[in-house]
């Protein structure tokens, strides 16, 4: 079957020009003048609109567990979600339990996603207990496409690795290639503030903010970097929150060591202001590294004006306000930390377009090329070219939508954003060939998706 | 007429695809999927090469005036030496003397230029005369489609211009959204150096560069930084050669400020080591700024890397060694200024890609993708697109040359790497469409290029 | 003739501790345990005082031709209001005209010094016009003395040198081991934004502020440090004004390059605020550098606790509001530069003490000790020890006063900081053992000063 | 009993000047001009030589407990050496072993020293076991004059502390304004690097170093530093080797954070070359963090003159290499760390003013001044003048010697600059007025020392 987007301007990481796009089958045949084809199965009319590749969140969890819960979103909502959102690839995260093989638990991430996504899914994996088996493991999670190891300097006693532990992960991976992703707060720290602040009875969720200060977030990437140096593994913070840390990435990358990082979303558009509102509302907002002081959501957009910031995810971890968030009810430390996000990535990003924050094709770079690139993806996804997978995305760039979590599509009962008044809307979504979103509605289903085997980076040197 | 360029793998900025490209007349018609078209009036077989979009030198001097002599390329030998070396595009300098209009001499050098190129050119402005009339003159050039002015804080007397008129001419940059290009050295500083040395009697070439220290090439580009961030200018540091003028470029490209910098191949290839040579053999490695001590190239090349260097243009200024560099026998500050390059850009730069020091798709970036958007040329020219100007290089990688005087194409009579090794050739290249290097023979002509006019940068903010 | 100064507490620059002073003519002759001595021919009670080496002001201009005009404070008036306030030394400058000769220059200011001070004094000295005779005559005046050069990188076509002109006054200070003091405002570009302000009409005192940008300064003092660097010069900025330029100082600092800054209590306690007070009151402000948004205070009192800032002088230059700040009514580029000071230099710092910006001995040492040993003048000066000049000064920190152009002793008809209420004042000094100020009223003459030739700095490596 | 120390040029931290002093009892009773006292019970004839306020060495390890065996001073004869070697002050470490208090342990400590010393002492006390009991105590041991606490970020299981408990007592002392000071090393990710050398076969003593690198004693530095800043607390970086480290202080103090430096001779002279000595040679020099490869030694020089590093220490902490270095045969992690120093610290930085390194009187801050005042001894110590202790040393400036363990006299069994030819020596050394080295022998005894209740540190703000 072969559809063909006509009349659209495609924008790729290079910038955009007006060209048909012809799709054959699962994949993308050709990129061509306008007019050059006149016949296909299927026409969709891009005229004034933009034709992007699809969207890539390399960062999700979905169905995660945490402290006794689990984030609300299935691989099957939340991958349904990111396709209305124009995210036709996610990079969700399989979580080692101490005492567990990594092999095992990837098996039970394939078990756990398998047949249930809407779009094409890949993993990254949690590494919590680093020993001599699981270093060996490294080695076959590389073989078997999954090559990004996350490792945490917070939550002692849960995910927390030890310098000595991340030396030895990142000396691995050095050896295989791979990356190491890091969740840099220097935990240990504060954890010591958070229970000086309950006992205090300083129990707000505004206190899950301020007892981590950015300080203690530029710090740990200070030293992820500096033990990346000292082993030669290439690193990626995940959700850098604050101009601390943008710092240090900064400096780093001045070097030229292969050091890499993204932000969120909700650390461009949302505050600390957010989590100290009214009553027990803050706790929507709570997630870790916390919302900041408004000023360094400018120093963010800088960074990724100037690739400093090369990546935008959303680590979309959502749980309901009801049931799960107000297991914090009276102790900040209790609640599930994480906010929803994975459909409106590619649409609060091109507010940074119409703002003036970034350019088009800056946005398809951070939104989708980077991380196709950074993860190995590369040009199967992030582009528009002949031979890669058709996920594209018709997207006008002049209908407006107000976000709300009575229209979302998330499996969660609270928009981060609710009420907020965008500027552009996903039009049609192709995942691989298939027209997943069209006129409104979702024609996809559960399952479509595929597990993506993952190249190395394609930055490193 | 169609072409079809079929079976290699198409390279572009943001990384490389299997693809055939269909060129229909003098631009691109589809880049599709390999087989997907059969049939054209031409076929060209890319098997096991690179297709490239044709290369920008974006700082050549041709036929330039200088001290009483000429650079020795006419925009007619040089253009085809450009072709010959997988360029298709460049910019060259028209050159305002003191006292005359802008508007002239953008004239005189159409008139120079126009139906002698073999390749698209289109020119900066050199501005030598800062004053209301010229500045009013820059708003015409910018509508004419030259919108980028040079300007020298060195050459007292020739070309230098003061900080209030370089502060000036700012002004005028910001209020028109064009770009102030700079030659960065504290020329007046340098000056009493040489005078100084040609006291002492050390009159030898190595003198042009011990003279030049790289600490004022660093001071002067520091300073065009403040005076752009004093005006909002975009600022461009043309042909950076050192570790001390890179420091300056990326601490301002951290804060976002819109500043770039190119190098040049001869900075990342040679070294003052070259000037020293025995005799008056120096002489023929006389450029500004000189050529710097052998771990300043590092720098450059992770200077590539890490995008603080956007750019490598070649400064292409050739002056033949028996008649020209002789000038300054006794007495290197009358040397002409200036070396040849424009054919081997994309080879040596190639070198880079084999050693490692850069990636496939950061060769095509910096060599053409960046020069195109640097300076409002994309995506007609810079990208493999469908609707851009078919300037296409077939490129293959495996192919062995010699670089010497007595095979190369540029009207100059030595080689600066004579005898050097490279590994990779150009194998055809196509401007706008027409064949004009195929089976080791020239095919186009002079008059073929066209005058390019250029939109403004697009990467400002 | 013997004095003994009792009971008080000694501060030197190391320190403080309980002691007696003996005074035996002109110098100290011991420091002492409380008690040790019993008989003198004088007693001076410092119970409950400090007992301080005398101030050293290292930046003065008394009676200055400036415009047509001269500052208001004769040698005598101006060093009779020093001695009021506790400084016992000024280090004037001579002005070399363009045109004459340094030599002559220093005769000049010699015969207009000479006899006429009320305190000990010296000069440095401004070169304006750098050729080869005035660089060989540096060598005489540091035979004589006066080894402090100032240049201007402001001020075209009266004070201003080119950057050649310096890099060569450098060269011979390098020879010399004198110093190169330097006004580091980038005039040549300041003075296109002073002419284009004329003439747009807006010609307010705070448009002098406006038109002279910190990054202004901060860009020529990083090149003054950069020409330094490569000649080997040691380099004193002298009234630094901004963050901008503290940055540049801290940065050579931090790579042990011989360079020194000092700053002036107007930069501490006023701002540009103060420029733009209603009508023409702004003009009483006007000096150059011009006063800063107040938020540049916390860096300077930072810079000097840090010691990035080595000095503070007064830089005093006093014109009367009536007949001279008057001349640039509806022109503020006719303004004369400059503002009073001298007189209270050791109180306004000692607020810093009061407030605790800076330590007890810190205050000595910039004040005194500091200046004392750049320019050459320790242990004669600067320092409660035997042997040295008994130039003392004792302390009050409980008493209070109220800063007037009523009270002051300065002969000009305005003081920048009437009202201000301080803590802290000079109870009695004595300049080379004579009893000055005491009993609040001066007991001193003019023509007791007399000039000191200096040795180098003693900072030097 | 009087004593006249007459003829020679006293040197403070200010500078120096002709004075002669006179002690009374134990104290300084004046400081006068030559001549000015003529009787006394003793004169010291101090013609060409200084005359110097008594050493003070803030970090030495006498009789410490070290993995089953003992740093092989006494106080004795520990203290007896640093009086050879003109140092009157030390400030010894109690070490709190896990599970004890701090106030037991500073109780056993003066058992240690009480009665045995030769010179006066103090102690800094080192945490090892934080909890709320400690943190109390802490406030005990600021008021009992010890308010230095010593804390490491290396020795997992015998000193370490996790960064929560850093964190914990920097509050404590930000409380009480006390002093942290840090052994800055990544103990954490250095132990891996060890146990994979050790299991490598990498045994010799040069892989104590190789399994040290610079770029982890430069993380926990910048690690401290933010712990620092995010508490309040005053730091003082312990035993500073590298130039990575250097770095981190320096950026620090930059912005007038409370943070300090001291360095050590060993680091100053010695490299890494010594430890990859012939055979077991190299375990003489072990100790952490290790030494350096040769050029880190510019760059502690030059943080010598800027004042990043402020005091120079010895860490002096001897093993016999006959019974206890040997210890660590055929496996470096079992050799005793440390190496003897105390003696020749004054004369080894002498060096430094003999190389032109520092001045004279930088030499007298950074080995007695400034550890005066950073560890509130000030003006008892670390000052010639009247009230202070007659702790003086009579330095000949002109005198040879050669350092060799066949002539020192600290009880150790090696030196580590054996046939070192050095410039300068100790002439006479009074102790609280007491002539305890004179004629070139040892006139003190042990016992006579004293221990120092300190105020509190004389920099912070």
């Amino acid at each position: 079957m072969r559809t063909l987007i006509r009349g659209g301007t495609v924008v790729n990481s290079g910038g955009g020009f007006a060209a048909d796009v012809l799709v054959d089958g699962e994949t993308i045949a050709a990129v061509a003048a306008p007019g050059l084809f006149t016949e296909a199965d299927r026409v969709i009319d891009a005229a004034g609109k933009y034709v992007l590749p699809g969207g890539i969140d390399a960062h999700t969890h979905m169905e995660m567990p945490f402290g006794g819960t689990s984030s609300s979103d299935t691989f099957g909502t939340g991958t349904t979600a990111a396709a209305w959102g124009g995210t036709t690839t996610i990079i969700d995260f399989a979580v080692q339990a101490k005492g567990t093989s990594l092999l095992a638990t990837m098996d039970k991430w394939h078990e756990k996603a398998g047949g249930h996504c809407a779009v094409d899914y890949s993993f990254h994996m949690i590494v919590s207990d680093v020993n001599d088996t699981t270093l060996k493991e490294m080695e076959s999670c590389v073989a078997a496409g999954v090559n990004s190891f996350k490792m945490f300097m917070a939550y002692p006693g849960v995910f927390y690795a030890t310098d000595g532990e991340i030396l030895r992960a990142m000396q691995k991976a050095r050896e295989t290639g791979s990356m190491i992703m890091m969740h840099a707060e220097n935990g240990i720290a504060i954890d010591q503030l958070v229970a000086q602040a309950l006992a205090d009875g300083r129990t707000d969720p505004v206190h899950h903010g301020l007892t981590r200060p950015p300080e203690l977030e530029g710090e740990a990437t200070h030293r992820a970097i500096k033990l990346a140096a000292v082993t030669g593994a290439p690193l990626y913070i995940v959700h850098l929150s604050s101009r601390h840390a943008l710092e240090a990435v900064t400096a780093a990358r001045d070097t030229g060591q292969n050091v890499f990082a993204e932000t969120c979303p909700q650390y461009l558009f949302l505050s600390i202001e957010d989590m100290a509102r009214e009553g027990f509302e803050g706790a929507k907002f709570v997630c870790s590294p916390p919302l900041r002081p408004a000023d360094h959501q400018l120093d963010l957009w800088r960074g990724l004006r100037t690739n400093d910031l090369s990546v935008v995810s959303t680590d979309h971890c959502p749980f309901c306000f009801k049931d799960q968030k107000v297991l914090g009810l009276g102790d900040f430390s209790k609640i599930p930390n994480g906010m929803p996000g994975v459909e409106h990535r590619m649409d609060l990003l091109h507010q940074g377009v119409v703002r003036g924050e970034i350019s088009l094709s800056r946005w398809v770079e951070i939104s989708s090329t980077t991380p196709a690139r950074m993860f190995g993806l590369y040009p199967r996804k992030g582009v528009i070219a002949p031979g890669s997978d058709a996920d594209i995305v018709v997207y006008d760039p002049a209908a407006t939508q107000v976000l709300s979590a009575a229209t979302h599509h998330m499996n969660v009962d609270y928009s981060a954003y609710e009420g907020m008044e965008l500027v552009g809307k996903v039009d049609a979504v192709l995942s691989r060939g298939a027209l997943v979103i069209a006129d409104g509605a979702f024609h996809g289903h559960e399952g479509h998706g595929k597990f993506l085997e993952r190249d190395l980076c394609q930055y490193l040197r």
